[in-house]
This record gives structure tokens, sequence and C-alpha cells, in this order.
């Protein structure tokens, strides 16, 4: 899978789904936790609907120059009160396929995310990563980020 | 302000606004952010007003016995791919007036977050407070959540 500059950053078809798992997938802590199988698991599908649904979240792939989806992130918008009402964006599910990490490809997808923020008028961009992600943690450093919070999660049991 | 058992939790109405503003105020850091001030600024009802619109969020108010605001928080609710299509759900913005504190004003407000990110069908409920809110860190320990992330921010200039 030849990576080169020619990388575009689109937004996210039905069809690029079994490719967005799989990406979710490749990953130390996606590994335990996602289930890239085919046919995929119905709830993904359901989760793709509602994000396509939804005008406050805009998910995208990174596409190389034979259309091979090689990277992914999910960018939500959040309208806030504080800081003076302050609009929020959040970054989640950033991920950059094993054949073409280590060349740029995960810094031009927060680019973009950050510029989309600018664009629909927010004040600040967030993200948690895992604590374990040593070298995430540095990674969004030299993009800018600062790591002044806690990310706390608990999980919920269905209703 | 005496505040007993008779809180209510409710969605919060454009004629809570000043008082909401006056919690976020009332706060080390929000003190340093926020305006408190009569007229508010505009940009509070605005957001307020995109709050109020996007049914996946929901700011609501506790009220004292006498419909003095004595409390509030903002629920999001997300849909994601990772985690098998888990639906998310963040806290923002929780806030106790400073004479209703160490009354469990607090834990109810997040209690009901959770209740209701049950209820819309979330699998995980997530927050990030800032690294200097210790007792926070103590207080979410308390209700279930797990400082499993790192919480990164960074500050957008207005397109």
């Amino acid at each position: 899978m030849p990576v080169t500059g020619q990388v575009t950053i689109r937004p996210a078809v039905l069809t690029d789904l079994p490719a967005i798992v799989h990406l979710l997938a490749d990953d130390p802590l996606g590994a335990t936790r996602e289930r890239d199988v085919d046919p995929l698991p119905e709830a993904y599908r359901i989760a793709f609907a509602a994000i396509d649904a939804d005008p406050m979240n805009e998910l995208v792939v990174a596409c190389a120059a034979d259309g091979a989806v090689v990277g992914t992130l999910q960018l939500t918008i959040t309208a806030s009160l504080s800081r003076l009402g302050t609009t929020r964006a959040t970054i989640e599910g950033v991920r950059v396929a094993a054949a073409a990490r280590s060349l740029g490809l995960g810094q031009r997808l927060v680019e973009w995310a950050i510029d989309r923020a600018r664009a629909r008028g927010c004040g600040v961009i967030q993200l948690t990563t895992d604590r374990t992600r040593v070298d995430a943690h540095r990674f969004y450093e030299r993009l800018g980020f600062v790591a002044s919070h806690v990310g706390m999660k608990r999980m919920i049991d269905p209703a």
C-alpha cells in the first residue's frame, strides 16, 4: 500500500465502513474492543447512520492515490455555555493504517480537524487519549495541544 | 439559600441563563473566563439557543424548593463507531452553587446524567476535569469513573 503525498481527506460514505472498522481494530487497544469481521456487526451500520444524519458530526477518511482508505477521524461540534459560550470541537477515533504510519498522515488529519473546527466557529478543540498512548501525547503536544485535563470514563450497562 | 432534599433537576430554559452563567463564573477557573454581568454578553444567548436546538444536547438545572437555580450540567450524546458502535455521553460544565456544596447535589446531578445516558442507549459516559481540580477527581472516582485518559486541549483563533 504505497502512500505518497497524494492523500485526500473526504467525508466517509457507507461503503468505507469496513475499511474504517479495520483501522479501528488494527490498534493495540482497538484489537480487544472491535469486531473486524465480514459481515460487519449491525451495530457499526447503525452507528454510521446516526453519525451521518447528525450535522454536528463529521466522520472523514484519508484516501491514498489508489483510493484505499488509510486514515480516519471523527469530529464533533458542541455548543457550550462555558468560556463565554465557546463552541467546542472534539476529535475521536483517529487512526492511520499500519502501512501508512510515520508519513505525516496523522498530522494532516489533525490539521484538517483544526481547520474545520475553526471554519465552524469553534474556540477550542479537544480530545482524550488513553494514558498508555505515550507516543500519542507527544504527537498532539507537537500540534499545539496541552495536556491540561484528566479524562475520566465510566462504562454504562444498557438500559 | 437553604437547600434541602427537595431539589428538582429539569431542562434549562432561557430565563435560567443568568443563574447558569453566575454558577459558571462562581468557580476558581470560571472566574477568569466568564463575564457574569447584566446584561449578559450576547455570546451566551447564542450558545444557549444552539444547545437548546440540538436534540443531542441536554442542559439541565437543579432547583431548590424555592425555585433558585443551585446547580447545572450539560450532557451531550454522540454516536461513535469505536467500541462496536458505542454511543457516548459526555458531561461538561458541572457546577453547584457555593451555598449548596457538600450536600450531595453534585452527586445527584452526575447520577441524573448517568441514568439519562443509559436511557439514551449510551455505553460509556465521559468527562474531562482540569488537572488542578483534585477534589473533582476523587468525587468522580467515587461515582465509578476511571481516570484512564489524558485530556488535551488547543485553543483556536476565530476564522
